[in-house]
């Protein structure tokens, strides 16, 4: 008799931003005539760029004639993309990575999600809170997680960020098996500091702990002294793995392509203590079994984002949400809100009103204002009292958006 | 201190086509002047149909436009997508499915590698053997198949398929949990009929055992009577999930599209017997959680393949294969070679001559006939004495591989 994996069981019944868009549906039906503006999920609205789309179509040329038609390709992403990468992403920064390091996937989702894995079922794991709720759900399918109460996994350490510490969060004072950070942060749009960043570095190098590092959003990072990838930290190599995509550096949200960073000095530990066991041979192992690379097309997409044209383009694209962002922190703060991160990141976080849950408060935007945020609430325990507002929408609806809000507060 | 997941250290070093292309290379160092013929993986090789590239150059169009771009789909896939695959590829076979029981992924390697996921990590699997190596070796990752012995696993119940049976599997005489079938056979070639399958369906229902069944080979069966969908055979919505592709159907092995079926009725037990947990809401949440959708323009390319040209166009490019795989097949016997498969599907399952190993046997042609095949004990233990031809290749590469053969065998 075939059993159900029931650790899946143990998930709350949805996934946030369904619970969202239900709601959303709700207010749909009893107001067909509302203008509803969308500032909840992190989805861009900027069309690709044109170095992007040329490249494009000549890749579905290639696809239609026979001799230059192309069919599998490697399971770790063409050559001539992870080339690309290593000269453009890391090695302006003093980075020097092997081209084999680097693991073309179709979006950091699948991956972050993926790559616990490789490790025990039993290690433990520590996040940053609030935090994407992938690394945790992943984490939870698998029986790591343990049990959930008041909305806390038994078997996560969970490193609270809020306005009271500035957003950085606390090393912790024990080991922890894996660490999940992203930075700049999804939800609160905040960054670390190389300092900051070092510390964890040490950390878990002393600890042979992991780092799952997240860098989806280093594009939009605008202040030179913050650190774009942990590998500018020494020693990083030997403990961190970096997860990267296209999705909001260049519009890729329907493409589906990024890339996942396994330094070949990165091991872990077998039970009895006797060997260290590469995580890079593991991961391309893990790769060439389940996946099969990302679309031809999609990767020559993103290889167009590194010509002089496609830089150019995608830096603009980025420059219009982060206008977007500066427009939505100083007219927010002039209305009294006490808002976070958007300097260097396309999130807003802001804080409720006297304290009003985060529920409370996306539901009198929906309906007093009908403006869409996202409960803070639903990125973990410390978000509650916040929302998050992304900075991804039309200059236009920004604009208005902004012009409600001012009148309802 | 973070412990690598042991059960990966249990597979074979390398995949079995990495082993092949690693050969392959050797020769080509010592042979520099040799003009190598592949018909070893099973890749393809014409290039994708007029309609198809159409519908991808306007796909690429609408995301170039403000207008009309689009970001993340449904996880899911669109809507657009899963109508055409329930009106085209079930309805004129009698199957009504909800188009909600439909998931577009990026190819069935990921989901036939990833559906374990949703069953307990002790459950009994039976396969029949040779097998695409998917099946096993992700079941391996996660220690559902115990320990291996003799290119055994301890967990795995094998159904022999060779000569001596006429490749149709005995049904096991004990209850396994989970079993994976896929027809037309990938390696074998072999199809199964309607009565054979009812058997399967009939064992599922009796033992409440869920049947993984890949289909992603089904375009290229000729005979009317063979069953393109087990969904065909009554009972098996309550037991089967099954796979499709794109990437033998319409050359998208560089594209990456293909779909899930998972019916609404399908459940698994909890271990305590009192609950039936919906596999399809789970598979849904693990779809959510972990993967973003495949790329928009793939979806619409996939579309395109149901449109009348599309449908005529692919088709030729199938009978172009099947026509390889008929000169092949017609060669082969003719020079005195015992051959299956081949004629409701791309694969040739050839015997080796006086039981010669598959590796001696496939060392041989490549390093004396100069052409690749696949040596078919890297599908299982029952491969033994077997390699597999591809008829993916271009008719001339063909015609002068079997010329080569006659002269050498």
């Amino acid at each position: 008799m075939a059993l159900v994996n029931e650790h899946f069981l143990k998930l709350p019944n949805n996934y946030l931003f369904a619970d969202i868009a239900k709601k959303v549906n709700a207010f749909k039906v009893s107001h067909s005539n509302a203008d509803l503006i969308s500032l909840g999920i992190g989805d861009v609205t900027q069309p690709l760029c044109p170095a992007v789309t040329e490249a494009m179509h000549k890749a579905v040329d290639e696809m239609a004639d026979r001799d230059t038609f192309r069919g599998y390709g490697p399971e770790q992403g063409y050559p001539f993309l992870r080339e690309a990468i290593v000269k453009n992403d890391f090695l302006p920064r003093g980075i020097h990575l092997d081209p084999n390091e680097i693991f073309i996937n179709d979006g950091a989702k699948s991956d972050t999600g993926n790559i616990q894995e490789l490790v025990r079922w039993d290690n433990s794991i520590g996040v940053t809170d609030p935090i994407y709720p992938v690394y945790i759900d992943s984490n939870v399918m698998i029986g790591r997680a343990g049990t959930v109460n008041d909305g806390k996994w038994s078997n996560v350490i969970y490193m609270p960020c809020t306005a009271e510490n500035n957003f950085v969060p606390q090393i912790p004072d024990r080991r922890v098996d894996i660490i999940y950070l992203c930075y700049p942060n999804n939800p609160t749009g905040t960054v670390i500091s190389k300092e900051e960043l070092r510390k964890w570095v040490n950390y878990a190098l002393k600890n042979d702990t992991l780092i799952f590092y997240d860098a989806a959003y280093e594009a939009y990072i605008q202040d030179p002294d913050i650190p774009h990838s942990i590998y500018e930290i020494k020693g990083a190599r030997k403990v961190a793995i970096e997860f990267h995509s296209y999705s909001k550096t260049a519009g890729f949200t329907g493409l589906r392509c990024g890339y996942t960073v396994v330094p070949k000095d990165i091991t872990a530990g077998t039970i009895d203590g006797r060997e260290r066991i590469s995580l890079h041979q593991l991961w391309y192992r893990r790769q060439c079994t389940k996946f099969n690379g990302t679309s031809y097309v999609s990767q020559r997409a993103a290889e167009a984002t590194y010509t002089p044209e496609g830089k150019e383009q995608v830096k603009k694209t980025i420059q219009y949400y982060m206008t977007n962002a500066r427009i939505m922190h100083e007219t927010l703060t002039r209305y009294g809100l006490q808002v976070f991160g958007g300097e260097n990141a396309p999130y807003l976080w802001v804080k409720t009103p006297q304290g009003e849950s985060s529920w409370r408060f996306f539901e009198r935007m929906l309906y007093e204002a009908h403006v869409v945020c996202t409960p803070g609430v639903g990125f973990g325990p410390s978000g509650e009292g916040y929302v998050r507002l992304t900075a991804f929408g039309l200059r236009e609806d920004c604009e208005k958006a902004m012009e409600r809000l001012g009148k309802w507060i």
